[in-house]
């Protein structure tokens, strides 16, 4: 029986490149996101289903978890992803849109680790990956409402692994401290490497969920050589 | 003309003890809670204005700072001390509770912030300070929600010290690590001070207040002599 | 009686405003330097004693407190500002000055507070308190035997902190987030206060002193309001 | 031309794994430690050479790195494992001792590092990895020399990272928050996993190794899934 990965917010790049190497590694993938018609593509290519949620609403999470459950199975592999962001001075933002962005980065995450978790516990077994940012441990001026939300989560990351690792359950969190590259933002010709390639921190999730329980990894960060820290 | 502090999330015993210390310092001060009756005494006492506000809602902040604005004159010294703390194994817990629990611990401190800020900025100095706990720096087990609304209201106190310092706000944010006495929590005879006396927070709230700007924190932590940590 | 406050490093300027707060305040001082000379003239004017050390050499430290004790009494308030920094890149530095200011900033942090922990876990009370800096929690590029030492005495004072407080000693660090003014560096006039004054520092370290044991400080930073972190 | 792993402080369990490990991947491997006899089957084992090396002296890691690069090549993986460590009351400590124990700890690893960055500069790549503990993070009680030596250790990873990792040179440092089974540490027979095995270690230090410089680790952590953090 293959091991079933359940990704939300997977229109991003890095959930691409998490979906297409554990296809590879033989683990059957669900692919879940707010919009899932331009995930047609690749879904078709690694043979993943997908799954219509918004992450931030309790009732769509718990659907989306039996509905993944009754097609493939319990899913023992469950990455969070999605994240919203608004930049700006405080006294430019719109509080609706930053209660907005703390839901879907932060109450989102317990959401969906809270559904992931009621499995878990009952099979015995799984891994829970939250996908933070520089912000989650550092907050910068004129981000506030992005620092509230991945701190937010980083402390729903800390404390379900110090909860859930002894009852078996893998949780970790990724600072992911740098610009992603992708077809919107390539490259920068005279900068090699300056930009994280979305497969080789997907290589890192694959390497921590490999990890026996006898030494797994809460918190790792990943950056690219010439970044500033 | 004296200063003005405002104080949100009144009721507590931190908060009556730094309003009476800013009362003997000459300080005007307001005080704000969501039930206001029970703080006629200590308005009284010290000569404070009370008003009314859910801190969690946009609209209630603004029409406090508005308020107080009118009846006193603009708050140079504004306090955030409101969290709620919801506790059990992950799986136990009601989704509309913990974002509840968000929003008085962490949105609510950013709403008061942006309110404040408006005003500060135009004023062109003035304090902000944010109450935290051993949960903003430890997300501890089967307390996922309290990790969520206090990392996210340090990663906005953080974000803020960063953007409005240098603008002549004095942005800080107090870690309390232990228990703080009361009268419903009295001192345990046979453990002298292992309970923070809200008196002695206050005053180093006070200390942190008369800091120049030359030397300003944005950080500090508090516990009593035998806390663990 | 009054209290004895020893000041290792005492040639800096912060150590200067440190003993001429205390010594306002009532406090009896001891200035240690490993060059007196120069201390003559603020010896004179608060009435303080001078005693010659190198705190690198456990003979030296020892025999500083037997000194002190028999002039003055027994310490309770002990302050190490002693520190090297060598900068430069790794692959240019001398293994043999790298070494030297490992002594300086955390090895003789050590012997103080060896010495220092002797006396006052006798007499039933005191303060151990530790200048850190910027290097202190970060650790910059070309600047490794600053991190290390710095890093080093901040490992030793948390330890202390965990170690003494419940036996009724009071131990702190102090992250020191920026430039200090001073006759050879001057404020710079288009930048007020873009420099720490190294009299509100020391009002900081009498603030944290004064605290009741209920509430205390072990680890406070401070910067000017301009300053980058 | 195979990659060569120079292994500082070559008698440990995790070091055995970590050549094997090594070997296994068709790493060249040299052991150094102060005492080499006892490595012979290990070297022999995986045809691993060995240099006797006392870290904390300049020459010698001067003279090590130089018979390595006669003898092997220059080593492009270098991992500095050495570690002291003496516990017990502040007040009970031999300064002396404590001074050797930084030394071991964190001057050697200065050393090495120089030594390293020194070779790894003209050849334009290559990694430097620290073994931290949990006293890399955390000052615990009657341990204050340990939290001395692997603060200063992580002060000295951190800096390098920052300095080097724009050249082409991965620092990474490993904080093993937890014991590591050995023949003399069996694992408890009624908790298991509850110790680190070796190999399990070495296998992230690989998977660390193994990525490419976009997307580079500075520090991770590992643990035992009860370790209590």
């Amino acid at each position: 029986m293959t091991a079933i990965a359940l990704i939300i917010g997977a229109g991003s790049g890095l959930s691409a490149s998490l979906a297409r190497l554990f296809a590879k590694e033989g683990i059957t993938v669900a692919l879940a996101a707010r919009q899932i018609d331009k995930l047609a593509g690749l879904a078709g290519e690694i043979g993943a289903s997908r799954f219509t949620v918004d992450a931030s609403k309790p009732d769509q999470v718990e659907q989306l978890f039996n509905q993944v459950e009754q097609q493939l199975g319990v899913p023992t592999i469950v990455i969070y992803n999605p994240s919203a962001r608004i930049s700006g001075a405080i006294v430019d933002l719109d509080p609706v849109e930053v209660l907005r962005t703390l839901e879907i980065t932060a109450y989102g995450g317990f959401l969906v680790a809270q559904a992931a978790a009621k499995r878990l516990l009952k099979v015995g077994e799984g891994a829970i990956f939250f996908t933070g940012a520089s912000a989650s441990v550092k907050g910068y001026a004129r981000s506030a409402p992005f620092a509230m939300g991945k701190f937010a989560l980083r402390g729903l990351a800390q404390s379900l692994a110090r909860e859930l690792a002894p009852q078996n359950i893998h949780v970790a969190h990724f600072v992911i401290d740098g610009g992603i590259r992708s077809d919107r933002r390539p490259e920068p010709v005279d900068k090699p490497d300056s930009l994280l390639d979305p497969d080789a921190i997907a290589q890192t999730y694959l390497s921590i969920l490999r990890q026996p329980r006898n030494a797994w990894t809460w918190e790792i960060e990943l950056r690219p050589w010439v970044e500033t820290f």
